[in-house]
Protein backbone atom coordinates (compact mmCIF):
# COMPACT_ATOMS: atom_id res chain seq x y z
CA UNK A 1 0.00 0.00 0.00
CA UNK A 2 1.61 3.41 -0.65
CA UNK A 3 1.63 6.26 1.44
CA UNK A 4 0.56 9.60 -0.65
CA UNK A 5 0.47 11.91 1.90
CA UNK A 6 3.71 10.66 3.47
CA UNK A 7 6.02 9.64 0.66
CA UNK A 8 6.74 14.20 1.07
CA UNK A 9 7.33 14.06 4.08
CA UNK A 10 9.89 11.23 4.45
CA UNK A 11 11.82 12.40 0.98
CA UNK A 12 12.56 15.35 2.66
CA UNK A 13 13.20 14.42 6.21
CA UNK A 14 12.24 11.67 8.86
CA UNK A 15 8.79 12.17 10.01
CA UNK A 16 8.49 13.66 13.49
CA UNK A 17 6.28 11.89 16.45
CA UNK A 18 3.54 13.95 15.47
CA UNK A 19 3.59 12.89 11.35
CA UNK A 20 3.86 9.74 12.86
CA UNK A 21 1.14 10.11 15.07
CA UNK A 22 -1.49 11.83 12.13
CA UNK A 23 -0.34 8.74 9.71
CA UNK A 24 -1.24 6.30 12.54
CA UNK A 25 -4.91 7.79 12.80
CA UNK A 26 -4.91 7.42 8.67
CA UNK A 27 -3.49 3.94 9.02
CA UNK A 28 -5.89 2.50 11.80
CA UNK A 29 -9.07 3.73 10.22
CA UNK A 30 -8.18 2.21 6.73
CA UNK A 31 -7.19 -1.38 7.94
CA UNK A 32 -10.41 -1.96 9.30
CA UNK A 33 -12.87 0.40 6.50
CA UNK A 34 -14.32 -0.39 3.46
CA UNK A 35 -14.75 2.52 0.71
CA UNK A 36 -13.51 4.93 3.34
CA UNK A 37 -16.35 4.19 6.11
CA UNK A 38 -16.68 1.78 9.23
CA UNK A 39 -19.70 -0.32 9.58
CA UNK A 40 -21.07 -1.84 13.10
CA UNK A 41 -18.76 -4.85 12.26
CA UNK A 42 -15.74 -3.20 11.56
CA UNK A 43 -15.98 -0.62 14.33
CA UNK A 44 -16.54 -3.16 16.39
CA UNK A 45 -13.03 -4.77 15.18
CA UNK A 46 -11.29 -2.03 15.37
CA UNK A 47 -12.54 -1.21 18.81
CA UNK A 48 -11.85 -4.83 20.07
CA UNK A 49 -8.19 -4.49 18.42
CA UNK A 50 -6.85 -0.80 18.96
CA UNK A 51 -8.74 0.18 21.71
CA UNK A 52 -9.35 -3.37 23.68
CA UNK A 53 -8.69 -1.55 27.12
CA UNK A 54 -11.24 1.27 26.73
CA UNK A 55 -13.68 -1.17 25.72
CA UNK A 56 -13.55 -3.35 28.37
CA UNK A 57 -13.82 -0.51 30.93
CA UNK A 58 -17.33 0.15 29.63
CA UNK A 59 -19.67 -2.24 31.72
CA UNK A 60 -22.29 -2.16 28.78
CA UNK A 61 -22.22 -4.90 26.55
CA UNK A 62 -24.33 -2.52 23.68
CA UNK A 63 -21.20 0.09 24.46
CA UNK A 64 -20.26 -0.44 20.70
CA UNK A 65 -23.70 -0.21 19.41
CA UNK A 66 -24.21 3.46 21.26
CA UNK A 67 -20.57 4.74 20.22
CA UNK A 68 -21.84 3.91 16.68
CA UNK A 69 -24.73 5.94 17.38
CA UNK A 70 -23.01 8.62 19.04
CA UNK A 71 -20.11 8.47 16.16
CA UNK A 72 -22.67 8.11 13.09
CA UNK A 73 -23.13 12.54 13.17
CA UNK A 74 -25.09 12.17 9.66
CA UNK A 75 -27.10 9.13 10.32
CA UNK A 76 -26.25 6.90 7.49
CA UNK A 77 -25.33 3.49 9.67
CA UNK A 78 -21.26 4.00 8.95
CA UNK A 79 -18.96 5.93 10.79
CA UNK A 80 -16.12 7.81 8.36
CA UNK A 81 -12.75 9.44 9.05
CA UNK A 82 -13.90 12.35 10.63
CA UNK A 83 -16.69 10.86 12.86
CA UNK A 84 -13.92 8.09 14.38
CA UNK A 85 -11.87 10.82 14.85
CA UNK A 86 -14.20 12.62 17.04
CA UNK A 87 -14.05 9.61 18.96
CA UNK A 88 -9.75 9.39 19.33
CA UNK A 89 -9.98 13.74 20.15
CA UNK A 90 -12.70 12.64 22.92
CA UNK A 91 -10.87 9.88 24.31
CA UNK A 92 -6.99 12.07 24.09
CA UNK A 93 -8.68 14.85 26.03
CA UNK A 94 -10.47 12.59 28.40
CA UNK A 95 -6.61 11.05 29.31
CA UNK A 96 -4.92 14.16 28.99
CA UNK A 97 -6.99 15.86 31.61
CA UNK A 98 -6.09 12.68 33.33
CA UNK A 99 -2.59 13.25 32.77
CA UNK A 100 -2.50 17.20 34.06
CA UNK A 101 -4.26 15.80 37.59
CA UNK A 102 -1.71 13.92 38.16
CA UNK A 103 0.67 16.29 37.23
CA UNK A 104 -0.78 18.84 39.90
CA UNK A 105 -1.48 16.28 42.52
CA UNK A 106 2.69 15.45 42.15
CA UNK A 107 3.90 19.03 41.89
CA UNK A 108 5.30 18.80 38.44
CA UNK A 109 5.30 21.64 36.17
CA UNK B 1 7.83 11.83 34.27
CA UNK B 2 5.56 9.13 34.88
CA UNK B 3 2.55 8.13 32.38
CA UNK B 4 -0.42 7.89 34.32
CA UNK B 5 -2.89 7.34 31.82
CA UNK B 6 -0.65 4.58 29.84
CA UNK B 7 0.83 2.60 33.07
CA UNK B 8 -2.41 0.85 33.05
CA UNK B 9 -2.12 0.19 29.69
CA UNK B 10 0.89 -1.40 29.44
CA UNK B 11 0.60 -3.63 32.71
CA UNK B 12 -2.46 -5.17 30.78
CA UNK B 13 -1.49 -5.68 27.17
CA UNK B 14 0.66 -3.49 25.02
CA UNK B 15 -0.37 0.03 23.39
CA UNK B 16 -1.96 -0.49 20.32
CA UNK B 17 -1.13 1.77 17.34
CA UNK B 18 -4.04 3.61 18.32
CA UNK B 19 -3.18 3.75 21.72
CA UNK B 20 0.60 4.98 21.19
CA UNK B 21 -1.06 8.06 18.52
CA UNK B 22 -3.05 9.52 21.13
CA UNK B 23 -0.33 9.06 23.32
CA UNK B 24 2.22 11.06 21.18
CA UNK B 25 -0.16 13.98 21.00
CA UNK B 26 -0.17 14.08 24.47
CA UNK B 27 3.63 14.31 25.04
CA UNK B 28 4.15 15.93 21.98
CA UNK B 29 1.53 19.14 23.61
CA UNK B 30 3.38 18.79 27.04
CA UNK B 31 6.72 18.68 25.58
CA UNK B 32 6.68 22.54 24.62
CA UNK B 33 3.74 23.67 27.15
CA UNK B 34 3.89 25.24 30.54
CA UNK B 35 1.09 25.09 32.71
CA UNK B 36 -0.97 23.14 30.17
CA UNK B 37 -0.83 26.11 27.47
CA UNK B 38 1.25 26.93 24.44
CA UNK B 39 1.90 30.75 24.14
CA UNK B 40 2.94 32.02 20.62
CA UNK B 41 6.68 31.11 21.34
CA UNK B 42 5.68 27.58 22.33
CA UNK B 43 3.63 27.08 19.03
CA UNK B 44 6.05 28.46 16.89
CA UNK B 45 8.62 25.87 17.91
CA UNK B 46 6.41 22.70 18.16
CA UNK B 47 5.51 24.32 15.04
CA UNK B 48 8.81 24.70 13.52
CA UNK B 49 9.72 21.21 15.34
CA UNK B 50 6.95 18.73 14.49
CA UNK B 51 5.12 19.89 11.54
CA UNK B 52 8.04 21.66 9.64
CA UNK B 53 7.06 20.27 6.44
CA UNK B 54 3.43 21.99 6.88
CA UNK B 55 4.80 25.04 8.06
CA UNK B 56 7.26 25.27 5.06
CA UNK B 57 4.45 24.67 2.56
CA UNK B 58 2.71 27.92 4.33
CA UNK B 59 3.95 30.71 2.20
CA UNK B 60 3.02 33.33 4.42
CA UNK B 61 5.73 34.61 7.10
CA UNK B 62 3.29 35.55 9.70
CA UNK B 63 1.69 31.59 9.35
CA UNK B 64 1.93 30.83 12.98
CA UNK B 65 0.14 33.99 14.36
CA UNK B 66 -2.50 33.69 12.50
CA UNK B 67 -2.73 29.57 13.20
CA UNK B 68 -2.50 30.99 16.83
CA UNK B 69 -5.55 33.25 16.02
CA UNK B 70 -7.51 30.85 14.88
CA UNK B 71 -6.52 28.02 17.08
CA UNK B 72 -7.07 30.25 19.87
CA UNK B 73 -10.63 29.34 19.96
CA UNK B 74 -11.24 30.98 23.81
CA UNK B 75 -8.45 34.05 22.94
CA UNK B 76 -6.82 33.78 25.95
CA UNK B 77 -3.67 34.35 23.40
CA UNK B 78 -2.80 31.01 24.96
CA UNK B 79 -3.79 27.67 22.73
CA UNK B 80 -4.64 24.38 25.41
CA UNK B 81 -4.46 20.82 24.19
CA UNK B 82 -8.18 20.86 22.95
CA UNK B 83 -7.13 23.45 21.02
CA UNK B 84 -4.17 22.09 19.87
CA UNK B 85 -6.12 18.79 18.89
CA UNK B 86 -8.18 20.83 16.17
CA UNK B 87 -5.50 21.23 14.71
CA UNK B 88 -4.22 18.19 14.02
CA UNK B 89 -7.28 16.87 13.85
CA UNK B 90 -7.45 19.39 10.76
CA UNK B 91 -4.34 18.36 9.35
CA UNK B 92 -5.16 14.58 9.60
CA UNK B 93 -8.50 15.02 8.02
CA UNK B 94 -6.99 17.15 4.88
CA UNK B 95 -4.22 14.16 4.67
CA UNK B 96 -6.98 11.70 4.70
CA UNK B 97 -8.54 13.42 2.24
CA UNK B 98 -5.20 13.43 -0.57
CA UNK B 99 -5.09 9.39 0.70
CA UNK B 100 -8.52 8.71 -0.77
CA UNK B 101 -8.55 10.63 -3.41
CA UNK B 102 -4.97 8.93 -4.52
CA UNK B 103 -6.43 5.19 -3.52
CA UNK B 104 -9.68 6.22 -6.01
CA UNK B 105 -7.28 7.40 -8.60
CA UNK B 106 -5.24 4.71 -8.78
CA UNK B 107 -8.30 1.89 -7.97
CA UNK B 108 -7.68 0.51 -5.32
CA UNK B 109 -10.84 -0.03 -2.36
Amino acid sequence: MSKPCTSKLTAATMPSELENAMESLINVFHRYASDGNLNRRQLRELMESELSNFLKSQKDPAAVDKLMKDLDANGDGKVNFEEFVSLVVGLSIACEQCYQAHMKKSGKK
